[in-house]
């Protein structure tokens, strides 16, 4: 757990908190991968497409969007002709993304042992629970 | 970060990977807020439909059945007339919910920025961005 106060006003429990809106950007299917890809460092609209492997355009510019209203992504666009468009993440988005890989690797690296209770999971299912 | 081993054979970004489904069981709306609520113990499923506000019965059982498969749930029937069913978090799922919840306590503490970060936002797209 982290060193921070837990009795905050927000509480993604509560179904009218906003903070389940921004928890939903954050761990979103395409709003993970994202913030993810920008850890690595600044990236254009194109390359962020080719890491984050299967998002369409739009679903990817919506993404941004929300994640940029949430103060999470910078979005620089160079006075150049065309102008170049650069996105990275915040100081905040950068501490919010540094938690979401700690689950993300942790995920990853524990992935034997939800594929094997799958299997047994399967096969006590397919032998008549 | 967490001392794991990073070069895992799994890697959400690839498309393909399982380990993108069991991070989205795990962080989707519905997995993350379930997890959340077993953290506290072990219930019911009507106990566990209040403590996740807004869940309806049949998405909170579709999402008990992922995490179950994925191995992060315990479900227990008791040989009761009528059966008593709970629900607990596994080891491993008492592991990834550590993560989590230390994500989702994150957000909720930035909440104030982020909802600065709106305005700012929506004051600047209404001005003609």
């Amino acid at each position: 757990m982290d060193p921070i106060d837990q009795d905050t006003a927000y509480d993604v429990f509560s179904k009218q908190c906003p903070s389940r809106g921004t928890l939903e950007h954050v761990t979103g299917r395409w709003g993970a991968l994202t913030l993810g890809a920008l850890h690595d460092g600044t990236f254009r609209f194109n390359e962020l497409r080719r890491r984050v492997d299967g998002v369409s355009e739009k679903m990817l510019s919506q993404t941004l969007h929300a994640l940029e209203r949430d103060g999470l992504v910078h979005r620089e666009a160079q006075p150049t002709n065309p102008p170049r468009v650069e996105y990275r993440l915040t100081p905040l988005g950068r501490e919010i993304t540094e938690r979401l890989m700690s689950l993300i690797h942790f995920v990853e690296g524990r992935m034997d042992g939800v594929l094997e209770a799958r299997e047994r999971y399967d096969s006590v299912t397919a032998g008549g629970r």
